[in-house]
């Protein structure tokens, strides 16, 4: 069960699909030198491979434990967590100003995946804290982020984001947590579920982002406003006071990412919590927003990791595990790896795997892109294809975590189900994922009605097109060619369901929505088979040029066969039920569901 | 969490797809009235659902349990066992000789859905006895048979099935458990693991049919003999006699069927456990063999009840949750059943299980068929109609069980992923189907070269064309005339793809193994849509005729045609990859995958 963080895969993937060498020559991220890329990349793995990896079984025995109001999590992640913050991980993609290193997000996404790879509860503390290091960022008062922002952005301090109530989960505007002016600040009362490392014992204070609804506020998503609620309230010396109105109930006994604690949150038992409002009365929103494509950018590159992870142990079962002979030989039994049916399912593991993380980094480029191209237009232009693929790389990505665990376990056999093999624990902890940070369907929805009707599919068709133009020539390479046809085919059906979705969906949003979630599916089949082939392209080409290791080049334009071959054509089906299977699903009555 | 057998649909899938009347009339199947029927069937939902169901979640959260030699099952399992015997449940398919109820397996099949959906863990137990019954039945002595059968067949007894030790898994010719003979009897040494109920409170006695090898016999699968080892010995009066030299070492910690304990059972430790040789020697594979048919539907069966139970919990839910306004409506916040997406998964839910079902009571009709039918001819065509769907029953089932089980979660949004909800248990239980009983990659490799091969696709292509025979005109009936199109397609993919498996794979068995488990599947999908397609034409000509429920006979025809026009479609993808996939996956190094 050891972890060993895909260096070179990654690195070619950063070059080959995010253009890293480009995004570093943006303004701000001049730093961000090839050299500094491998450094990075490379003490990551380390301190992944070494302290976060070994901690990931255990830490899923042992479990977070919630005693006397005190969430204690498993033994060593506490010690993990100080050689984190120590190393500087934290700061990696924040603003300079405050502590951070302004790296490039595309960076900071392929190191991101290292961490959840190695450590999925783990990981989830630093994610949630840079999402409210995002909303400081860019909503902060000055005085908020001069006494919050460095600690948060070191990771001294971590953060939570408190949206969901009981009645309020994929309705944030449901929710009813109280907020009422109380001079300089307000007092918040009300209770708050599913908050990731809401109470734990890494840091001695946690800032708690909460949603939550003043006395006179419309009702609705109009009528939410957003309050940092800190655990411990500052002295006005910066250093740490007294505790606010605030604490754990319990936590949940949950399938999966067992380490972390999810905590049940209560503000205000005794009055009133202390809040200070974050970017105006009924504006939390808006300021969700800014940290939303940040955070489902983040859960997507979770599904690219635990797919890693999966398929890392099962390659190295396969690999060693002897069983039968195999089908054409007499030599007595064989490691299983040699038995074509399970080579199919390691080599659907890893197409997946790496069309998965194609487009998360494709994406991560665009957010760095959206944010750094100098000209007005370039920014507009990658903020609408960002805007576009955000909800493909969160569900897509963390649809292939669960394949791909899922797979994992099948291949382990017997000893998949056995809890001591670890292969079961992927499969449990990537079943999150689909659900959190806006359920897939949730995805689905966007997709559809914000990014597809909004614009009337104008950066869907611009990405379309680039797609096609995009897909490498033969070059008398013979696997390459094998490509065109089948990404021609995908592209095809992928441009045909968006016409429907615009058409059809456009004139009945039922019927649009009745089809979202499998046209989103298409969606991310094919361009992840677009990217895998962008990829190959460049392979055969460094390998023509003879640099590179031939093999591993090889396998590049090998793989995106495979894919083309035997998984791109689910883009058939998906379309046909895009553009044929609405009807006959709404047709169905309360009772004949 | 509560489950309520389907009846109605049991007994509409008995009547027009199993052709329960038709078994009825078989030499020996007299007393399978329709009346006997409807009555077995209310009797075992009400003991399923007043007693086994409750049991389940609580038995999960509690586990077997192992201590000081002894297994502790969890609250309620064991007097629900002892009602469970009471009420001559398990005689129900056995030889009346012996004190079985002599029904059709066709009838005990819809039964054992009951019985696994309300409780998967424990309808394990009387599943394993079944094995060694019908084992008995067939190569048991009549000393054996008078001893062991009576009490095995009412359930005072249990009995495991003991092939796996840790280097025999798939391949059970590796196992090397010692069997010397000694008089009268063997004496057996060795360890097996993944003994389901090996060891357990249920019972007085527990008979342990053991796959064990003779000093002499030859290597692999030809060297193996069968041993009944009873827990304890008994008595020349038939009574229970001295304990047998056989132990439980430990139960496994699984990810699922958790109330189960699965046991590494040790043989031998004090000389040699005392073994009754059934079938002859080195005739353990034959024997197993006549058990394998039922064992293998029986797992197919717990994919269509683990299926069922977590549609049942997932509609309840879409039902009952109010979250978010309709798209369409301004109505305030409805119940998420109203919502398309959720829409979608609960009606995949629906018809997956429905066609799943389908092809289980269809198998175990042709298993009664290939049994009883009073004409020779007629009872090898409907054996080699058996063999061919038993892995298709296995494997498409358990894939189904996970599949409906993953979009259960999914319904329940966060909840889903609390294990108080209950729905993760059944995602979690559902995992071991495609495992155990021959994992689907083995059944994929028998369909392709026992089932398909060896007969040059006589029995394949026999059934291809009652399919195409079989798909109801449309009659006028508008939903019903949609069919014939995507069925037609689906039957022109599986058509091609059998030909590529006989001609291609028949040629290069790599090859034709390396695409086995598409093509499985894409069996699974096509019959599937067919046999819903044929509910569909009887519920049609019930509607016709003024007979049953129009809304559920509507329903029907409806759900085969949600079913072939948004995931039938999948063939297509299926056939590609069958025909065109093979060679890119085989050209994938071992450094490249």
């Amino acid at each position: 069960m050891t972890y060993a963080a895909p260096l070179a895969d990654l690195r070619f993937a950063l070059h080959a699909i995010a253009d890293m060498p480009g995004i570093a020559g943006l303004p701000g991220y001049e730093e961000a030198t090839p050299d500094l890329v491998d450094a990075i990349l490379e003490e990551a793995g380390k301190l992944a491979g070494e302290v976060l990896a070994p901690l990931n079984h255990p830490g899923d025995r042992e479990g977070a434990v919630f005693e006397n109001g005190v969430v204690r999590t498993p033994h060593g992640f506490r010690d993990a967590y100080a050689r984190f913050v120590e190393g500087g991980w934290n700061a990696l993609p924040f603003d300079p100003d405050y502590g951070g290193q302004g790296m490039p997000w595309t960076l900071a996404s392929a190191v991101q995946e290292i961490w959840q790879a190695a450590n999925l509860s783990f990981g989830l503390c630093p994610l949630l804290t840079a999402g409210a290091v995002e909303l400081l960022q860019a909503h902060g008062s000055a005085a908020q982020k001069e006494i919050y922002l460095p600690k948060m952005i070191s990771g001294e301090w971590t953060a939570t984001m408190n949206l969901t109530e009981p009645q309020a989960g994929s309705d944030v505007g449901a929710l009813k947590t109280r907020a009422v002016p109380n001079g300089d600040h307000y007092l918040i009362t009300g209770q708050k579920i599913y908050i990731t490392f809401g109470e734990h014992d890494f840091a001695e204070n946690i800032v708690h982002m909460v949603l939550a609804r003043l006395p006179d506020a419309p009702a609705g998503t109009r009528g939410i406003s957003l309050f940092l609620v800190p655990k411990y309230l500052t002295n006005s010396d910066g250093s740490r006071g007294p505790r606010n109105d605030l604490r754990c109930v319990s936590i949940e006994h949950k399938l999966g990412v067992r380490a972390s604690p999810t905590a049940v949150m209560a503000y205000g038992d005794s009055g009133g919590a202390i809040g200070y409002l974050v970017g105006g009365e009924n504006k939390g929103m808006a300021c969700m927003f800014t940290m939303m494509n940040n955070a489902r950018l983040a859960v997507g590159i979770q599904g690219v990791a635990i797919a890693e992870r999966a398929y890392q142990q099962a390659r190295a079962y396969a690999f060693e595990r002897v069983q039968s002979r195999a089908l054409t030989g007499d030599d007595g039994a064989v490691a299983i790896v040699r038995h074509p049916d399970v080579r199919r399912m390691l080599a659907t593991m890893k197409a997946k795997t790496e069309a998965a993380r194609a487009v998360a980094l494709m994406t991560a480029a665009a957010l760095d892109r959206a944010k750094q191209e100098p000209e007005d237009s370039e920014r507009s232009r990658q903020h609408a294809l960002l805007d576009l693929l955000i909800p493909v790389a969160k569900a897509w990505c963390t649809d292939i975590g669960c394949e791909v665990a899922n797979l994992g376990i099948q291949i382990h056999g017997g000893m998949g189900f056995i809890e001591e093999t670890g292969a079961a624990q992927h499969y449990r902890d990537a079943r999150i994922l689909p659900i959190y940070e806006g359920t897939n369907g949730i995805q689905a929805l966007d997709l559809f009605t914000r990014k597809l009707l909004r614009d009337g599919g104008a950066a869907m068709n611009a990405l379309l097109a680039d797609l096609r133009a995009g897909l490498p020539a033969a070059n008398g390479n013979a696997a390459l060619g094998t490509l065109r046809r089948p990404l021609g085919d995908g592209l095809d059906h992928l441009e045909r369901a968006t016409g429907w979705m615009l058409a059809e969906g456009g004139e009945s949003l039922e019927r649009g929505a009745a089809s979202a979630t499998p046209y989103q599916s298409l969606f991310g089949v094919v361009l992840g088979g677009c990217l895998l082939a962008k990829a190959a392209g460049e392979a055969a080409q460094q390998a023509a040029d003879g640099t590179g290791d031939p093999g591993y080049l090889d396998g590049k334009v090998k793989t995106a066969r495979f894919y083309a071959e035997n998984l791109l054509g689910e883009s058939a089906a998906l379309a046909a039920a895009v553009t044929g299977g609405a009807d006959s699903l709404l047709a169905l009555s309360d009772e004949q569901l």
